[in-house]
């Protein structure tokens, strides 16, 4: 298998140094929009890694991405950049050939009367919407295959095809305890991604109705994490889970919520309020530029504070149901410890969280245990051999019961 | 006299509506960085106006602004631009041997080790160091003659004059109760000095000790305002007053507060946790901006929000003290009714209170009865014209027995 890796990010560089610990591939060409992100994290595997190589591309350039993928005759093209790339990278796999793999699916937009009440474009419509292409062409577009999504839906995949007979919800819960020393706001992960999936009203799904939205951080709740993180304030948020499980699980009511506390919900919404969560650019004494892609500029680089967090990161799913004519209630989960994570890759715990799983899920299309053709998630798959491929991989899972 | 008025923005258009009914100078040159701005605020003066004429300027460029004061043969430079262009336009009006007014004075910088405790470099050090450069060349720098600074160091100078024997505390206040429709954050006066002066360290005089600083928004005090306002909540805000005031006038302790309110604190201490509050250009990709003047760029031009404002604005200065051995305290203010500066000038009340004292000033000093060489605030004048001329423009003080 050859892999082209678009993004050399946190979550980018985490892969790579995953990757080099395995055999299933033969090459990884590792690319970003700034040359320099791809070569160091190619450099920082070490002289003896001879299949790994630094290209630069621009995701937002389609065609570009083609023909360096038929270029270095690649058989899969990796994702790991901004979810506003999606649409040039999933299209480009799709136009050389290739599979495709991402984190985050194609972003939504809201209703334009009833943003808090109704759908408008949804996560992922737009790769949907190309499904048929894709079965055409009996390429494979694995979609939103990180931890959440990712990891979250093979556990749905796995509550109902092994601990329950019938589910009534199926929560997907994120929370941690991590903090970043010297720093008065230093968010773990992109803070791009973040406004957009807080900020955008989040998306519940239930069999009698489908999807509908609500206003953002909707639904308080205090959901108590495992492994010593403890109870943490959690909100709906819009993500992809809820749309990707219902496609393939049968389940009553489907939801997300993360556990961002207090401080983090008012610094959205003041972002919102002055207008500074906005894509669109502004002029800037001569020059554009987006408000966001600022706000992310003053902050630090999340994939650089390893050294400085401490604390653990918890993705799970929670679910609730009847099995042998009893109710249950499990949350099968996977935590990452920071001081783990940094010590044994050099990465910072969300971010390594992330990166495992594209992995782990490259290697089971690449010796054929995962295989099809379409545009699936991640619970369209056995969710046992990536269970266990992912404990291979030095990160066990756990199951709770309730 | 012939003006060059530099930076045609909220503050600056008023200047000229304010200007055009007065008869005392022959010439007012209404210059910009967008040249589109100056013409509009010429343009909207009417055809009979033959006084006003638009040229572009860039007021970062000293020489260029010299070049010009010389080719227009203008007497005086009246500054309307944000407070990080007064060195270049100060030394402008200077090296072209013409008098200078400004609003704001240079800025400051914290100490670097005891922001919260001592002064670093003051507001006004950077023009005051200049004294003796001003004085040799007879002519006259006026600074900080906008209301605060301004009509508020006059109000100081009157009180000490004719109002007390000997005075405890100076404290300028300054609230309004002011709203925008269909915004949900619109500052009513320019965010980035609004920012500058609430996140630097405010700075306190008192007799015995100098010149000293605290943490921003320290000393929370309800101040009940005039004229309908009532109670506001204030908080210590590094102002130019408390730099000036001493200098001329014989006070114990000089302080200024700012009737922020909640909602607008917090917003400020997010946009500096986050370092949008910062000046220093950050890359994004490939482009290099201030995220402060990105800030600027989101937020409503707040010269254009008077016709959805509502309510009164007031600057004032509260002084105690003694008179005839008895004690004594009065606030001397001025309140703008938006709905009377929109009908009578078409600018809204915040940015026309800030226009229109300059104007009394350059009268004066056109008609000689306030007169001086070297730098000087509006305090080392003679304050009893100046409130008559003000009162002449239609615009009243007053006075409260506290």
């Amino acid at each position: 298998m050859r892999i082209l890796l678009v993004g050399a990010g946190g979550v980018g560089t985490a892969i790579t140094r995953i990757a080099a610990r395995r055999s299933f591939f033969d090459s990884m060409v590792v690319c970003d929009y700034d040359l320099a992100r791809a070569e160091a994290a190619v450099a920082a595997l070490g002289e003896g890694e001879s299949r790994f190589a630094a290209r630069r591309v621009d995701a937002s350039d389609q065609s570009a991405v083609a023909a360096l993928l038929r270029e270095e005759r690649c058989d899969v093209l990796l994702n790991a950049t901004d979810p506003r790339f999606v649409p040039p990278l999933f299209e480009a796999a799709l136009e050389a050939g290739a599979d495709y793999l991402d984190m985050a699916m194609s972003l939504s937009s809201p209703h334009p009367e009833r943003p808090y009440e109704e759908c408008g474009t949804k996560l992922g419509d737009g790769q949907f919407a190309r499904a048929g292409a894709w079965e055409e062409a009996g390429r494979l577009a694995l979609v939103g295959v990180g931890v959440e999504p990712g990891l979250s839906d093979v556990f749905a995949r796995y509550a109902a095809e092994e601990l329950f007979d019938e589910i009534e919800e199926i929560g997907v819960r994120d929370g941690a305890n991590l903090t970043v020393e010297g720093y008065d706001f230093a968010p773990s992960f992109s803070i791009w991604t973040t406004i957009e999936e807080c900020l955008n009203p989040p998306v519940v799904w239930e069999k009698d109705r489908g999807w509908y939205t609500t206003a953002p951080f909707s639904e308080p709740e205090v959901f108590d994490f495992p492994e010593g993180i403890g109870p943490v304030e959690c909100v709906n948020v819009e993500h992809e889970e809820v749309l990707l499980i219902p496609r393939w699980v049968d389940a009553r009511r489907v939801t997300f919520k993360y556990g961002l506390g207090e401080e983090f919900i008012e610094t959205l919404k003041t972002l919102h309020k002055l207008g500074l969560d906005r894509t669109e650019t502004v002029g800037v004494r001569g020059v554009e530029v987006s408000p966001r892609d600022v706000v992310a500029a003053c902050l630090p680089d999340p994939a650089t504070l390893g050294d400085r967090m401490r604390g653990k990161t918890c993705a799970g799913t929670w679910v609730k149901g009847v099995k042998d004519g009893a109710p249950r209630e499990v949350y099968l989960y996977h935590v990452v410890d920071n001081e783990w994570s940094m010590a044994e890759y050099g990465s910072q715990a969300v971010v390594w969280q992330t990166a495992v799983n594209p992995v782990v899920a490259l290697e089971l299309v690449a010796d054929g245990r995962w295989s099809g053709a379409g545009v699936l998630g991640a619970e369209a798959f056995d969710p046992r051999p990536f269970l266990e491929l992912l404990t291979a991989y030095g990160s066990p899972w756990g199951l709770r019961e309730q």
